[in-house]
């Protein structure tokens, strides 16, 4: 009997799940793959365990209430204990990560930012040599002055595009703003290109998120495999 | 007789308009100062000159519109030809800036950063020798979790403070964002400074303009005195 995708990610967000103890703050990520964890998490708090939820997007806020996870604001609790999300690209030397594919970056970086520790949950077909093989790297960018944005993006040799939406319309974010798509190519430097697009006038953020991974949990027909940051 | 700091301003703001040529596309500044500049521009476009204007501030958008400026966005013209601003800092070596205390950094970042030439106004008490002498820097962050952002600045031991509006409540951006005020003191380097706040998860823009200053315009008893990028 073979196991799909879906079944391998459900089996690696259970094991995330598990990592959770009574009294944590817990930064709940955005993604079908998150929701798989989410829904997990939302498991374990119905059998009696008690953590506060931080979420990232509007969605995972509407699944973790239905799911009666209590939630709190980032205000409340600016020191997150742990927090579970997917990835896009997983790169495997360096469990760098790229993330926003679902328009949810900015979010998912600040509560990944305010986290002591940060577990991505993938199937192994996100991983990668390198960043940028399979990905474009989302950028989110403030609409004001966006066409010029897009330019020096341009000059960078980023090929940034415009994420639509519902129709022809711009993709808006949760904060209002735009994702240009960078199909760059594999990555030779990511810290390079995070500083690079770090200085980039009207970025607000984008989608490399370096340094920052503690473990990854990867859904294999074998059970779940672990890499850890070295 | 002696002359107000506001006539001197004025001297100089109407300097700045004098360099505007029929055709161009120009980038119109926020704050007192460059109120001055709108005025003086505003009658040079009564007495026939034909240019655009790109606006920086809902405020100057208004003041524009009733000097009948015509005014387009940066969509339309994605390369400006001349940006004329204020500043609440100018250093005088570099001729690099601080700006937004008046609110408007990252409009006003974005329309200097597509210029060909920015024109900066000012008057003398404007001039240090070393930026962050007088004036804190604005951080503009995003409202979603800003007390994280401010943790991580205050660990960089830039003490930031959130800026107040009306009232007691946070002062919001026209790009719907907080202002962390950042009273850092004299800055070694503005460059290595930049650097660090760029790459602070959380923050949009701050308002450390380096390196993209054309002029200074000054206006002293003795006339307008000018300083020109090395």
């Amino acid at each position: 009997m073979s196991t799909s995708a879906d079944q391998l990610k459900q089996v690696a967000a259970d094991a995330s799940a598990e990592f959770l103890k009574d009294g944590q703050i817990v930064g709940l990520g955005s993604g079908t793959t998150a929701a798989l964890a989410v829904g997990a998490i939302g498991r374990r708090v119905a059998s009696g365990l008690r953590i506060t939820g931080i979420s990232t997007s509007e969605k995972t806020t509407a699944q973790a209430r239905e799911l009666r996870i209590p939630l709190a604001t980032l205000a409340e609790h600016p020191a997150i204990d742990i927090t579970i999300d997917g990835a896009d690209d997983v790169e495997l030397h360096t469990l760098n990560l790229i993330k926003g594919g679902g328009g949810n970056l900015l979010r998912e970086k600040i509560v990944a930012a305010a986290s002591a520790r940060l577990v991505i949950v993938v199937d192994k077909s996100k991983l990668v040599d390198r960043l940028g093989s399979h990905s474009p790297v989302p950028v989110e960018v403030v609409r004001f002055g966006w066409e010029a944005t897009a330019k020096r993006l341009t000059a960078l040799n980023l090929n940034p595009k415009l994420r639509k939406g519902d129709g022809d319309e711009p993709y808006i974010t949760d904060g209002g703003n735009y994702i240009l798509d960078c199909a760059v190519g594999p990555i030779s430097s990511a810290d390079q290109l995070g500083h690079e697009l770090d200085s980039v006038i009207g970025v607000v953020e984008h989608g490399l998120f370096l340094g920052i991974t503690s473990q990854v949990l990867i859904g294999t027909p074998d059970g779940v495999q672990t890499l850890n940051r070295a």
